[in-house]
């Protein structure tokens, strides 16, 4: 079964995704998600100059001398641009091969081991109180677990808080150049210990609550922040200090036993590697797109689950739907899987272009029975959503200085 | 001054390169090198699609402010792509603010710390006579360190050596698709002792050997080999096992005395950060082009100077003059550095496109007074030598086995 | 363009400050601060009779190897006295080397990271309250942040606390032999918690806290005062505990989360290497003039950012203005500055001897764009200030037993 | 018994030393060294300006309080120039003790532990017969031990190895600029294990063998050189490579068991802390003029023996024979004494100028009994030597490039 032919879609129903299809000499086709959020053009380049010439000819049932191919094989590996050119081939192939097997991707993985995904939602606000009015909304309709981020007073935006009034979506997908938004470390802190004691007060002791900090924070202020929240049961505590030091995390573990996300900016499991084999980590948050698919992100699973940590995917919007398809084959099969990232499906046109028959009950995702990765990208509803650039805003400190994504 | 216009070229005189040109408000312009061999068009597609339009308007002098914004103030850093694109518009900024200052790049740096900048030639052949007949040739041209590589019997090709009858430019530009090349150890271990006690006895013990494992060995391989080696006192045994896994290195480390190096494929500091900090390399070989330019060599030679760390700046063919001028600067400033690897200017056609007032007397480099980087990229000439699709090779065991670049 | 004259100048507006004039063959000079509070003349006697002979006739652009050949070629390095003397050389240095380029010194540094140079002011008071009146005049000038320093009560003096009926120059200025202070740690602990809980209460949560405990406190009594200023909310502890056993650091550090700065005692990065790179500390104080000027503490800013570590440049009044602007370089260069110390630029005569144009505007400072340093030293003004031997007090417990500085 | 006067004297007879004479209301007066080579008049302007205004008045017996208080109570501590200030205090102090006790110092330091000192002589020569035949000599004339250096082939210049035809002491004081000398690790390489083979060859396996390498070389070529000679059983490497560093020695430690030894440019415990702690070294050299007197090396050598390193005091001619003094007191005494470094006792004025009753036989050496440190200072003889500036050589690479002390 030869590859003949691998196509790159960009399309923008609100924001870029990129759609790589993978056609085979017997015509079953494959797809992946290859969006790199802001790198969009670069990612699509990578993939028709530099990497589809390789593939072609090549038996698509080589899954896994494919993604050695293209990451052992090459001088230069890792990065995000290079990881999710692989990715995209690498879903589209285990799409295939599902596909080619008539059974859904997690059988080939080693099958079901559970009866549902269980997601966590997002509960953003202008204020704490509005953000624990979302928060109720969620636990209304079932959720088990929800994020909680409100604006900061005294801050002019907020990342990552919209606010109900704004489609999520749009203006994450309207920015043709990066905004500069004002960070306050000192401002935050003002306000987050009370966002979660009235969060308990408000919701109860059930719920599974879990905050991301966008990396904003020094490693001993997240430490403080660690401890801070303790008395609020968080599930986990996200992106806590940057990512690439590692060593930062020994600092936050030793004073906190808040539990620590992060990984959803991670490229290979060598950006994890010694975050999980130290223990420093309780969740691993690799997205399929980003760290190489689903080949790279079995590995990554089972490399986790001899040190205790679970995997809690990315699920932002900056991720098409075939990559949560990727994740949720990966959910229902990985022993180790701890909870999914979920904005929702997004708005009719979306759902237009990527179909699938995933369900949301109670606040848990369940997969169909459909072969492969069970989702079909409509590449005719597609084209009327053409590449609009945009940008991620850009963080910086009051004086001016460059601050952390 | 203001950033007026960002231009990007790519040309091919042998081997593609990929060139940026920052022109400010005053007219006053500077050059830089993107080149990411065989993945040139992705970087191009990154830098018009996604980075220029972010740089239009900014002030030319704020080097470390745009350097911080396209790595801590965008969402996805790292990565051989992504951090060329940075080091191509930094190597320009600073190209720039020598000119304004009516300076040479490195006596903004601190000024000069050496007479001249010490180089090793490469010596390649197809058995080990003719390796070494090579190397006399550079010994007795005055250079003061030669790098051997012979090719290997049994084996139908060995990478990095093209004997002395070959273009080692075309060569490495004409490849529309990667060849494939089986690799043995067994083969290699069977030869390369051999090789270097060869070396010893005909050419003595003044001159300094190196010899690059291009990362094809184990990690216990590479202890067996440094440990072999000892005898013949090299200055430094290059990638000697993969790059990603740093602990790799301690295993290494632990049998034997013989110097490493590493690097070259490295986009960060935090690619090296480990090895550098426990003292497990002796060099390390980080190139601008490839990890972030100007401003991010600088912090890397001065943390490495910390730990006994000497820098030895990558040169192969696939970094174009600009890149080498680049390292010129730092190796003129560096109080650290030890030796700049070198394979000549190239042929009229590439010292037509790329010209610079760079001297070598006896194996010895010594950069002109000019201000900037010193170095004049001649657009006109570059539009003859049109960008070709071109790829290294792939490795795989005898056995057909996927094995490391 | 060559060191012709290399001349030292000792005046004392208030306090000691030893300058250094270094002057080039083109006429082009540049100045520095050599000042040791209490040790001033043997500096003098160190540059002029070992230090200049070796420097006149030198490449005054050679910043690096000169500060090399005064670091590492000496057999003798380090101690305060030494980095003193390198450290002015090096000052003047960057300030011709700026003047010759036509550029303040920042430019050369890697150009501006913020608009503006965030300072702490020091308030000082007689106990709680009056303490916390000048620290409300401070934020009422606008400063973002302040130093809390309060008399204990049940001791006769407390260092650093000098109330505001007293001219904070003349009287560090004017101690003809050192006196002996009592200090009483349990005296300490029954006022310092208090401080903070009523500075809260009375300034609120937006304006930033410091406090120095000049190394008084053993490493378990300051984690026992770290952990109990936690719901305070400092910005830093600083010199928390004695300066040379970096392993102090440890047991502190695993108790509190309160953020720790030290550094204005440390003469290299030797002193801080291993702070830092354990992530032991928050912020390194380090100064130009006491840790071998521009040079090294461009490297030791470098080496803190790869550790999250901020840079918070000690700006007691022990420091010449010279010192104060090659700060203020820094701070605007460095991506990783955090906050300057800062206790006013004196008065008349002080501003006369040393004229620069930097501009305090909202507790915020801001450079002028003066080529080099940018600071004037009026030699004919501090001629009418001569040098009078002074010294800091010394600490004894109660029982008379001698006790940290 | 009160401090009435304290007396600073500087002479060369040969080469340059400082002397401190301190003088009680009693009349009793002891001497100490305070000589930095190259930086002696600093110290006096620290002594004479900053110092000793201090003293004057207190109780000469209270030894521990005035170290502690130019310690501990001082803003400004470590450092040569300051250390040896202090050292030369305390020396003087302990004079007086022993003689007010009618007692040779190391009576009351705890008494003897040992017959006599063993002694190591410098064997120098410009090649390897010429330095065999300076050993044999030393063997012939009793000593035990013996260090070998020997003049590198190719470079002009071998630091220390002054051959037997000129006068070490006048050599070394006779530099009015620091001679700048290359330096080559190959060439090194390429004689090194030769002298060593030779050696064993010729003097036998009875004499013990030491080799200073002056700090020229990184960890990995001090891991490879200590390996190198194991064959020839060294009783130590003395500065294999540079002192700051610590953490060189974990990587040249893991490689060689050839015992090693550091210690004669740190001037406090806090220098030499890890390295004991953590048992990388096997002799520690620290000098009582440069560390801080006689108190601080009885507390130095405590701490060394709980680790099982033994101390191997400094003793070249940089220091004066007052220091040897004090050196025989402490290595009469102290339990884990190794070897002392012995260059002669000079030529007749030094003899004359330095009195004292110490003898030499077979290799060892024997103190009288006088009391105090039993040595007397001959202020008259000094007069006819005045101070005369010198230096120290300076070391570079071949290329330019400035290199280790």
């Amino acid at each position: 079964m030869i590859i003949n032919k691998i196509e790159v879609f960009v399309c923008c129903p609100g924001r870029n995704f990129v759609t790589v299809k993978v056609t085979t000499s017997e015509g079953v086709y494959g797809v992946g998600d290859a969006t790199v959020n802001g790198r969009e053009q670069a990612v699509v380049t990578l993939l028709e100059e530099h990497i589809i010439p390789c593939l072609i000819g090549r038996n698509a049932h080589d899954i896994e001398d494919i993604w050695q191919y293209l990451y052992r094989g090459v001088y230069w590996r890792k990065g995000p641009i290079n990881m999710a050119a692989v990715a995209a081939i690498d879903m589209a192939l285990w799409d295939i091969k599902g596909k080619v097997a008539g059974l859904p991707v997690y059988q080939l993985l080693g099958g079901k081991s559970r009866k549902g995904v269980t997601l966590y939602a997002h509960a953003n606000g202008e204020n704490i109180e509005h953000t624990l009015d979302n928060a109720e909304k969620h636990v209304a309709a079932g959720f088990k677990a929800v994020r909680l981020q409100s604006a900061i007073p005294g801050l002019a935006v907020t990342y990552g808080v919209l606010g109900d009034k704004k489609d999520y979506f749009e203006m994450q997908g309207s920015r043709p150049l990066p905004p500069e938004e004002a960070w306050s470390t000192q401002k935050y802190f003002n306000m987050i210990v009370d966002l979660f004691e009235r969060a308990r007060s408000r919701l109860g002791n059930e719920v599974q609550l879990v905050h991301d900090v966008h990396s904003r924070l020094t490693p001993i202020e997240s430490a403080r922040l660690g401890k801070l929240l303790e008395p609020y049961n968080l599930m986990f505590l996200e992106d806590a200090s940057m990512a690439e030091n590692q060593e930062n995390y020994k600092l936050i573990r030793q004073h906190t036993t808040t539990p620590l996300a992060i990984g959803e900016t991670y490229n290979t499991i060598w950006d994890c590697k010694d975050l999980i084999q130290n223990q420093l980590i309780d969740y691993i948050r690799v997205a399929a797109t980003h760290a190489g698919g689903i080949t790279a992100l079995r590995r990554i699973a089972d490399f986790a689950s001899i040190f205790n940590v679970k995997t809690a995917p990315h699920g932002a919007p900056d991720l098409s739907p075939i990559c949560f398809a990727a994740h949720m084959h990966l959910n229902t099969w990985a022993p180790n899987f701890g909870v999914q990232e979920f904005v929702g499906f997004g708005d009719q046109n979306l759902r237009q272009i990527f179909q699938h028959r995933t369900e949301i009950v109670d606040g848990m995702a369940y997969l169909s029975d459909a072969p492969g990765l069970g989702i079909e990208f409509d590449e005719e509803a597609a084209k009327a959503f053409p590449y609009k650039r945009s940008y991620l805003p850009v963080s910086r400190l009051e004086d001016g200085t460059m601050w952390n994504w």
